[in-house]
């Protein structure tokens, strides 16, 4: 008999989208893959009011059986909703946590359990629920087993002070170490090759610098608009919703010296180290943008402003690129865009590291008029690397052109690719912090946006209009390199 | 009116296997193209007797309409037939070169014309006809306009003493820059593209050198016999056959330093530098191989001392693998194997260049062993470019394997991959000596393989036996890096 402890997983906010979208079927996955501990039991926590029945109902809906086809699937998935359970109550109330405090221990049976929060609820009640989690008692100090962790999502904060007033409250309830900040674009396969990629690799690393790289881009581009949920995003913007969380993120494990080791504290100091470099941003590095109605995949699409959850007159930013600079002997010179939008002309995110020219052109004479080495790593989707290479075109003469090296996941990799939450929420059980902000991650993260995003409310910058489906607008071609 | 130079086309040995299967195909394929100068005409000499319309029924059998698909292939053919015409005589014969040279005037219609000899026949009676040709006149001086051109196919010799007593015979009737050396490699796609891989790219000339590759592999291998021929080859054997030529040519675009430009006299001169650092072989770097029965491909192979053509007491290696070093600042401590064989399991030449380790391993916990980046360029069948690296397999945990950036030359290009041939006899054309082998070059290869040459004669050594279909013999694993 396993003498594990038993896993108790708190959903907060349970009957929201990013729950019953994201987090139970990446829990189903790893039930189906065996990865959840033996005793486990999942409890679903919000303010609707359900039975346990009715919860798992609405939680079914979404699980899917990539990883338990055919017949066995109905059964594995009765056997994982017969141990989640729900329990309706107020954020802030305390008496409603004793009372899951008092169900958790109905259903750990009386052993000891490791306890997992995950806070899928706006950040403006982060600290109310963790607050009340801590009143009832449900957290073990330290990160002694039995562990208690909590993982929260962006946005942290507005800007660096107020994410710092939230981190520290927070850290009354859950220290540090405890404490999960997820950003799901470091669970997404490719961007978990990069280490991989840039350090078990010998061919890259020579060239990955200001000698031989002439600029980096890393792109992030939807083609959707806010759909009447732009009431929460019009009070974030792009540069709080993307360009400081995701793209800075991205950035880090591009620009990123070697890690000593390939742990948690190793990585979080690189990454760190690296966006210490990155100078703080000012209006003359950005253009901001804001859609307008276009014409875009065949349909007609809205103006942002148009959204009747925004407000007419918002001045949110639906774009931005941003051109910046790491201070640092790998990459002084070498300007770095970081680009992402919202009703663009496509759904894309990718990182290109573009190379120099050779120093000299061997080949003066050649017809055609190759581009310089390029390496293209797509994030999503049809994940893929390319490595633009220039060759000689079959034929009479020299005639050069450019062709990628190829690697396409789907083709070169048998394995199922899985969504980014299921490896995060594995790691938070296995105590695994490597892919997560640390807390001086968010802050030099803050520190390269927070003077700018100041300067933006400041100066009540309005952003340029686009119009949907556009590549992006106008002002913006001089920001790229 | 274009006032161009005529030009006639000579092929010495019009009715051999060469000059069918490969010199005329290429020739109408350069027709097609538009390659040919407007006023030209190809005269085929040879000992058989045949007309004219004989001749031209024998080279028709293997033209093929690559260039001019559909109805205007006959014409296309028609059209260039004829322009074919026939004389027979002894190659020792200067009468009989005399009325060829009252046929090409006739056929020039008095207008002065550019001379092209292609001397497609065996090396023992090279010297005979380049003589006969001169001393019919047919040959004018330097390399001014109208100009005369040979060119010549290997072996060029048995050794470095009678490679060097042909050559200085040959130049008393054609001198070096009239002196086209054709090793048809050089012609094919994916050699002439090693330039433009290595030159016009920034990404791969930093990591090509000692510090970072490992060892390079040239391999060449047939999956088949002799089948008949073998008397032609028994003089020879596989080293002067393959790898004195084609895989030292194919070496020395691998390892040469960036030649100033890319014109032939540096690439040249590049070319001699890196072959005169390869020390001479000796016995203790290479092993010999001779095929005897085995089974490949559902059917039973006779040995080489099998075929009726070679003597049963023959030493004649069909297989060899030197491993070599280049002694200067690029190459030192790296091994380079080649190696060539008929009779083993597969038809295929490629270029294999292994990286060395990354110098601290990141991620020694992970799962797979991935093996060392490794640039693989496939010559053929199935021309390719393919870079092993090392990857996350997506899902859970970090298992690393290694994929390939891929560059299949098929899919990759719309462009009709050319015959070899169709590209060099174009640039004997237009005086383009880039892909042939200068006198010096010649020289720095004869000079890597003759005193082993000379030892294998000495020592009379006996060639290890391996079955038809094998990877290669037993004992040359030891020699592969």
């Amino acid at each position: 008999m396993q003498h594990e402890e038993g896993m108790s997983i708190v959903v907060v906010g349970a009957s929201g989208d990013l729950a019953r979208k994201k987090i139970f079927p990446a829990l189903f996955s790893l039930y189906c893959q065996g990865c959840l501990p033996e005793r486990f039991q999942i409890f679903g926590f919000a303010r609707s009011r359900f039975d346990h029945a009715e919860f798992r109902q609405r939680i079914m809906e979404h699980l899917t059986c990539r990883y338990a086809p055919g017949e066995s699937c109905a059964a594995r998935m009765e056997e994982f909703l017969a141990r989640c359970f729900y329990m309706a109550g107020g954020y802030d109330s305390t008496d409603a946590l004793l009372d899951l405090f008092v169900l958790m221990r109905e259903q750990e049976g009386g052993g000891r359990a490791d306890r997992f929060y995950y806070l899928a609820i706006p950040p403006s009640i982060f600290l109310d629920v963790a607050r009340s989690i801590g009143n009832a008692g449900l957290v073990s100090c330290g990160v002694e087993r039995p562990w208690s962790r909590v993982v929260l999502e962006k946005p942290f904060g507005h800007d660096r002070a107020s994410s710092d007033m939230l981190a520290e409250a927070m850290a009354d309830v859950f220290v540090e170490p405890q404490t999960y900040r997820i950003d799901h674009y470091l669970g997404k396969e490719v961007i978990q090759n990069l280490m991989v990629l840039r350090f078990a690799n010998l061919v890259f690393e020579p060239v990955w610098n200001r000698r031989y790289i002439r600029n980096v881009k890393i792109l992030w581009k939807e083609n959707l608009s806010t759909e009447g949920r732009g009431g929460y995003f019009d009070q974030y913007g792009i540069i709080r919703d993307v360009c400081q969380n995701h793209l800075l993120q991205i950035l880090s494990l591009v620009a990123m010296e070697p890690p000593g080791r390939f742990n948690a504290a190793s990585i979080a100091l690189e990454k760190v180290n690296v966006l210490r470099g990155v100078p703080p941003l000012t209006l003359d590095d950005v253009v901001l943008g804001q859609y307008v109605a276009g014409e875009h995949a065949g349909r007609r699409w809205a103006a942002y402003t148009d959204d009747p959850t925004v407000p007419d007159d918002s001045r949110t930013p639906t774009y931005a690129a941003a051109r910046l600079a790491i201070d640092n002997d790998r990459w002084r010179g070498v300007p770095i865009l970081i680009e992402a939008g919202k009703g663009l002309d496509a759904r894309m995110t990718e990182i290109r590291v573009q190379f120099r020219d050779v120093p000299q052109d061997l080949f003066p004479d050649a017809n055609g008029s190759p581009a310089a080495n390029e390496l293209v790593i797509r994030v999503q989707p049809d994940e893929s690397i390319q490595l633009s290479i220039v060759n000689k075109v079959p034929g009479m003469g020299m005639k050069m052109a450019n062709r990628n090296l190829d690697l396409r996941y789907k083709a070169a990799f048998s394995e199922q690719i899985p969504d980014a939450y299921e490896s995060l929420l594995l790691d938070v059980m296995r105590g695994d912090r490597s892919l997560f902000i640390h807390r001086e991650e968010l802050q030099a993260a803050w520190d390269i946006f927070t003077p700018l995003l100041h300067e933006i409310d400041a100066r009540r910058v309005v952003p340029q209009s686009y119009p949907f489906g556009a590549s992006r607008p106008t002002a913006a071609e001089k920001l790229v390199p």
